[in-house]
């Protein structure tokens, strides 16, 4: 279901929870008529991270200029018991159904944290619902997978960090979409190759073990490569024996490209192969480490002296092993009838939220790095504070067509990415919770509207 | 990119790993034309659990049988600088390639533990290594959360459980097809509209805080929905006060399908909803429960005696949380050239494999329950032993044709899975690992090809 990919047709808007579904047709059977406001965001960060990395803004836009109904999703739903009272207008809405609303986001490689919107939607009520699950799959995956990727790629100190994952990533499609998360995360590219032409991502390759057990000697195995790639073999030396498979290139007299250590005591390996090939003459020679790497595991192999070029990771970051979800919601901040615009939050225990469209504004200290973030209402001006967010869709269009060249998209989205890292403070990069976090904190006008709502959210749960 | 997924088209043959077209490129080039035998099985059990459940051979086989490469995939590759020393020969294969090998595979829904293979594919050589990558993906995921939900619903005891995580899944791809692995697992539905469509799958939504909150007045929004879904309505009573909510709706006088529990102490607010709504007369109200539940909070909550009647789960379903990965892995176990048939296995550290296309026997009880299970060689027979892998693709053609109805598919799958649990030892269904495990040993027909291969490839290491 990924091939047709390019280029991107309809989305069907059955992609979503029922819930949004039935909340449309309580809207448009009872005109309803709002235009609600609603924002996604993070209530809070996973454990050890200290900061969140925004992607995905362009997969999400795509969805919102192309989602519909089809003729069969509607005959689908008609026939549904739960919709056997809903009136014929609600399908005929479906049935015209396209996303006309406005959208404000964070620019995909943007650095953010917890309370701050990464989207904000402004959209008919029964639309900007319908949309609800799809964004928050959309923007939750992609920013998951580059906050992991911007961990790994730091503890790989400026050594390059070829994704791998795409066996454990969660399906083929999160797959491709993790290739390209971990690239706007500061990877050097993947081995997903189907990222590689979707994206313009570098593709990288090696070989595995089943070429070297195929063939019944290892060095056979090694020249039948060379062969082949003769400029671009990156040889796999742990199958049998290390030493043994590097003493065999050396005596083939046909360097390879790299060799790769995929098992084993990585750390010995690396000092011991790195000696030999040096010995040989080969000190271009790369060697590349895998094999059940994170963020946690390159830190210390480094630290230890360990002489590797390069890193390729799958599992962990794929699928952010050790953290695989983020706890990003969409909730509905404003609600504008036409006669009065009421800003809306939650109270319930737990799981507060604050009311009104938001700017987050970010301050640069003396030293050239970012001090803190205001989180305010959209209108309100720091001259010292950089806003963030921008504005991307109008009526359902967006604002910037999608380019024609994907691979400057991203590469603008990493090169946004490495400059906020680059502002960053010392502590926010460790991979550690950081003692004390970045100071965010809300603006007087925002805690102010926040404790109005407050005040008259009491009197309705009383009353109403 | 998910909408045209009805009809499936055809599958790009770049969803995979860079690495396995340079090891194809090589095979074709150097006219290395053996036929081999890949398994895909698990290295070890994630932690605490004792079982896994086989998910997504329907969409594993829909890959095989759909995978090709576009002129414009072959354009790419072919421009790559990794390729500028492949022969034309090889694009010619990738312009002709369809699998054309047979495939055996454990039917969805069966119960399954390490070293067992879930599917086993003997194709020529260069059609099993490309499809290696998107075989792990597609298999990897469903099972991964096919043996969560097995889990979760365990924990329900009887009670259903509808997945809902959507919004969480690691794209929306994910999402659907964790609702279908959720249902192989147990669940009774899914909130995942899509995925009703698709695979018929029964789909359940309620309404989000949102709808509260965009109504002036709790009791309004209640009316409001009541309205439109009069008989199936399921009303969330958190967003202000749990208490008042019930009070507003009772004092509607209009008897809802059910309320639903989303935040607090579910334990407590339960309780005393159920008296509530008891006095008022509606005992056939029923008392749904979400918000971050897992199996472990589930069976708290059961034990402590709340009076739950439905689970809605969401995160730590739809990514598997507490162990989003399941080490699964595509070994070479046999090369057969023509001349000779040669039984590979890998034996480096802590990643043994071994040889020979072997066949799972799984030995029941004189009480009735699943005793052991023998890993043996394809073509040993244990006449007490029930084999488990099937063929299920013969020259690249399934042998039983997808049905019309895919909710006959996973419909069997979850039957399968049922009876398979009801079959299992009480310790093997409990949340933490069992002492001892289930009992699967390899044949000693197989632990004499091991011994042999070990010898032989001791040699290779040192000579080849």
């Amino acid at each position: 279901m990924l091939a047709p990919m390019l280029p991107s047709g309809p989305f069907s808007g059955l992609l979503t929870d029922l819930y949004e579904l039935t909340m449309a047709a309580g809207y448009v059977q009872n005109r309803f008529e709002a235009r609600a406001t609603f924002e996604l965001f993070v209530r809070s960060l996973p454990r050890r991270r200290n900061y969140l990395v925004a992607a995905g803004l362009e997969q999400a836009l795509d969805f919102l200029e192309n989602v519909r109904f089809s003729p069969e999703d509607i005959s689908y739903l008609r026939a549904l018991p739960f919709f056997h009272h809903v009136h014929s207008e609600f399908f005929d809405y479906l049935a015209q159904f396209q996303f006309t609303g406005d959208v404000w986001a964070l620019p995909e490689g943007t650095i953010f944290f917890p309370g701050e919107p990464l989207l904000r939607v402004t959209a008919p009520i029964a639309e900007a619902q319908l949309v609800e699950t799809s964004l928050l799959s959309i923007l939750h995956f992609q920013t998951l997978i580059a906050s992991k990727a911007a961990r790994v790629t730091s503890a790989a100190a400026g050594r390059p960090v070829v994704e791998f994952g795409s066996r454990r990533a969660h399906g083929m499609e999160a797959g491709v979409f993790a290739a390209r998360a971990a690239f706007v995360g500061g990877c050097e590219g993947t081995s997903n190759t189907f990222a590689g032409r979707r994206f313009g991502i570098p593709v990288y390759g090696t070989q595995a073990h089943s070429w070297i057990m195929a063939h019944e000697a290892e060095a056979e195995a090694f020249r039948d490569f060379l062969n082949v790639f003769p400029e671009q073999s990156t040889l796999l030396v742990d199958t049998y024996d290390v030493h043994e498979a590097i003493e065999k290139i050396i005596a083939l007299g046909r360097k390879p490209a790299g060799v790769r250590l995929d098992s084993g005591d990585v750390l010995a390996d690396s000092l011991w192969v790195r000696k030999r090939l040096d010995q040989a003459g080969w000190n271009d020679v790369q060697i590349f480490a895998s094999g059940e790497l994170d963020e946690d595991r390159i830190e210390v192999l480094l630290r230890s002296g360990a002489r590797i070029d390069a890193f390729g990771v799958g599992t962990a970051l794929s699928t952010s092993a050790d953290s695989p979800y983020v706890g990003v919601i969409y909730k509905l901040v404003e609600v504008d009838t036409g006669d009065a615009v009421r800003s809306a939050a939650k109270f319930s225990q737990e799981k507060i939220t604050y009311p009104g469209r938001k700017q987050i504004f970010r301050f640069t200290g003396e030293e050239g790095k970012f001090s803190s973030d205001v989180i305010g209402l959209d209108g309100e001006s720091f001259p010292a504070g950089n806003p963030l967010l921008v504005p991307v869709m109008r009526e359902g269009k967006r604002l910037e067509a999608p380019g024609k060249d994907p691979s400057a998209t991203i590469e603008k989205a990493r090169n946004r990415f490495l400059a906020d890292r680059a502002h960053m403070p010392a502590r926010i990069l460790g991979f550690h919770a950081a003692e004390p976090p970045f100071p965010v904190r809300y603006s007087s006008q925002l805690e102010e509207l926040h404790n109005q709502v407050r005040l008259a959210v009491a009197k309705t749960a009383r009353s109403g």
